[in-house]
């Protein structure tokens, strides 16, 4: 079980409950009114535990797991131990994800807020806002219902948020408009003017970042993020785009919607996403970039030309995957042989 | 428009206002007392916008513009479509920062000192100083005139802030000296002890760090870049120098003036940086280096030795910048001949 | 000396104390009550400093040194110029921390909690506890004896901290818990949930993150560095390792005891590092891997494998640092062979 330091104690669920909310199909003897309280990983599962298999590398951790219900491919279904109950789904991994969330339901925003802020007049706060100590509300700053802004929180004038949103603690906002449900994590920075400056010999002028940022629906944004603000037309990040820790976003980049960008991923000025593109961690982009739809990059790549969508790509300069793999390869063998 | 959420309404500017505040010359038919009311890019400016053209990919967008002016070079004058007056420069960006400027001009502090703030009794603080609620200001801060601190910034015990700065939310400053008019984004960290450890098998004993960071005038740090203090001599960021988010400079460090850092690069300890040098995105520095003045290093760019003034360089280990893209070339052709 | 703004003047110690502190031998002609005012570099002291040579490269600075005592290797003794007290020990940069620490000790924690914090009354906190203005601590937390917490550092609720330790400015704690001991830096984020998403083309689905964040004893961590918590396991930090600004640690991850992780370098889920590995600045870990004990990975390195105990890595995908740096060096041999 979660540590109860952290988490609060699970409801017990029954195994039709436990269907419906998995959207997944009850398969094997148990009962549909026994209960089960907690997930667990296969090895440690016990009777009252629902488990799941979603990587074929563990199918003989699930032949022998003393979990009382597993959620299950209906591939897998043959290799379950006896007596075990099956949750049987398409997509096991989802269906875990639902029923985690059903048993560690996300914390609500509690209504309070913390007479330790200090929240400009002019603010306007939905339903059931939450405002922890520390916070600062600028003027004309907009809450949506039921979100929850963190100890320290800065949301600079202007900003409007959605409702349902989470603030993390420390987290700067400025020059920007939330979409719903967004999650932005400790120490994101977002809005600041960017690196705009008309550099010379003798100085370097700073140019005025008249743009916003633009963060959609269901966005998540990782701890200490950046994004900057536009230059003059918006920075935007798609909806249902998840930004992992650290990510720097440059002025004027657009993200689509459903991109996975991983940790340390750096995104220069004016480059535009397409939808459901994955970024490896650490990985790098030019300025003024097209990037398709779909495309993969993987981890530490340094992409400085346009990218077709569905192309997956690895190196620096960034290529095709395989062929990035295969030049490694080849050199190695190559210099292996001269030495014979 | 900016977005008037975030951004005062310009005050409009004649004709002959704007050319003095762009440092260009008027060409055209306008009549000098015309009035502008906003800077617009050259595919939506109207006839009362004024535009530039720097970048010659958009001389057609020029050719086609409805600006009412707009800023360009004196080999392109001819481009321009008939009606536009013109704003003619060598540096049409420049003026263009100019003019954005001044129909922008950055907020200026309010002089008004938040009651939520806790500032020690010794600290001086310069006429016109704003400091935001949640600012915490140690013993023997000395703050110059006009500075602004923002909501949650902390500066420690010491630490000496010229005039006319700018701190971000949630900043936080110890054993630091800083020039005038330096920007510091919300989220920097700036002074703390580095990674100095006389490392051991059983151990890694901590090394006392007793340098400072001295940050010179018209300085820029990005969002959550980091600065760690000297462990003997300071670390320095020369006058002018422009850093952009998430970047990392070590002990030691000194960086020359009017120098560009792009975002994520990280430079280790006692490298020094001559005067004008470029880092690219993400760009990595081994210690103990002397990067000479003008240098320019591609993103990613993995150094790991000094370099001569005025190369240019990429790759990991970095080397000169056509080099490296031609041993990429090189084995992508010999791959493709072998194969044949 | 150290800036006085920032540091305490040191109280002089006699040869024979610096000797005990050093735990080094004292050799040459000074009489053992003689004392010393402070640690210098060997180019800049004088009669009543201490120096060291560490890097043999600085033994002529050495023998010209007038530094009045100097800690030095055995083998160099005959290398040191008359007069010179020595201080001789097997490792003199280990004594050298030693000795500055002694001149420069750490600031205490003062057992003063400001009022100007919001402390939740179920919080526990031990003798001589320090809390800073801005401070939020929230229900159930424990916190050690003399730990020191920074201004505008939050504590979310059920965290646990060590004894002595120290958190800095805006640091933002949940679910985890701390050994004594342990430094973390300005704007570190520890905890929070990591980027743990059931991927899907219409939406990712969040998948709760059930862990926790584990931090043993002696542990520093950098600014701005950020540790997701397990998504059912822990992550966990090991005993006496060092962690630089701006690293990512993901989910799961584990942490040997001794580890040196150099700034930006980032970690994916559930990899595990042994005991003493040293992690160059911005290298890169795929998820899943296994590296072994001791092991060296090159700044910049691409990890996307598991890695045998004591190897030396560089390169993307990381490989035997020598055989990288070889297969750099035939390329360019083999293409200027080429063009001849």
């Amino acid at each position: 079980m979660a540590d109860p330091r952290f988490f609060a104690a699970p409801t017990p669920m029954t195994l039709s409950e436990l269907a419906a909310t998995a959207e997944a199909d009850i398969q094997g003897a148990a009962p549909v009114e026994q209960t089960f309280v907690d997930v667990m990983p296969l090895q440690e599962a016990g009777a009252r535990h629902v488990s799941f298999l979603d990587n074929p590398l563990y199918i003989s951790e699930f032949s022998k797991s003393a979990a009382g219900a597993c959620l299950v491919h209906p591939d897998l279904v043959d290799k379950a131990p006896n007596g075990m109950a099956l949750l049987v789904t398409r997509d096991p991994y989802r269906a875990y994800a639902r029923v985690a969330q059903a048993f560690y339901p996300r914390t609500q925003a509690t209504g309070r807020i913390s007479i330790d802020t200090v929240i400009d007049p002019s603010a306007v706060l939905g339903e059931g806002v939450q405002i922890d100590a520390g916070a600062v509300i600028g003027a004309r700053v907009e809450i949506g219902a039921n979100s929850r802004i963190s100890p320290n929180a800065v949301v600079a004038d202007g900003c409007k948020i959605g409702a349902d949103c989470q603030l993390g603690p420390g987290v700067s906002l400025s020059h920007c408009i939330i979409g719903d449900r967004v999650i932005v994590h400790a120490g994101v920075a977002i809005g600041q003017d960017g690196f705009g400056f008309a550099p010379g010999a003798e100085s370097h002028m700073k140019v005025p970042q008249l743009g916003r940022v633009i963060v959609e629906d269901d966005v998540e944004i990782g701890a200490n993020a950046c994004i900057d603000r536009g230059s003059g037309p918006d920075t935007i990040i798609g909806a249902g785009s998840k930004i992992d820790n650290l990510v720097q976003i440059g002025h004027n980049v657009q993200i689509g919607c459903g991109c996975l960008i991983a940790s340390q991923t750096g995104i220069s000025g004016s480059t535009r996403f397409g939808n459901l593109v994955m970024a490896g961690g650490q990985s790098g982009f030019a300025g003024h970039l097209v990037i398709g739809d779909g495309v993969k990059i993987a981890g530490q790549a340094g992409v400085i030309g346009n990218i077709e969508p569905g192309v997956t790509v690895a190196g620096m300069p960034a290529r095709p995957l395989r062929e990035f793999f295969k030049e490694v390869a080849f050199v190695k063998r190559l210099m292996k042989k001269k030495a014979e």
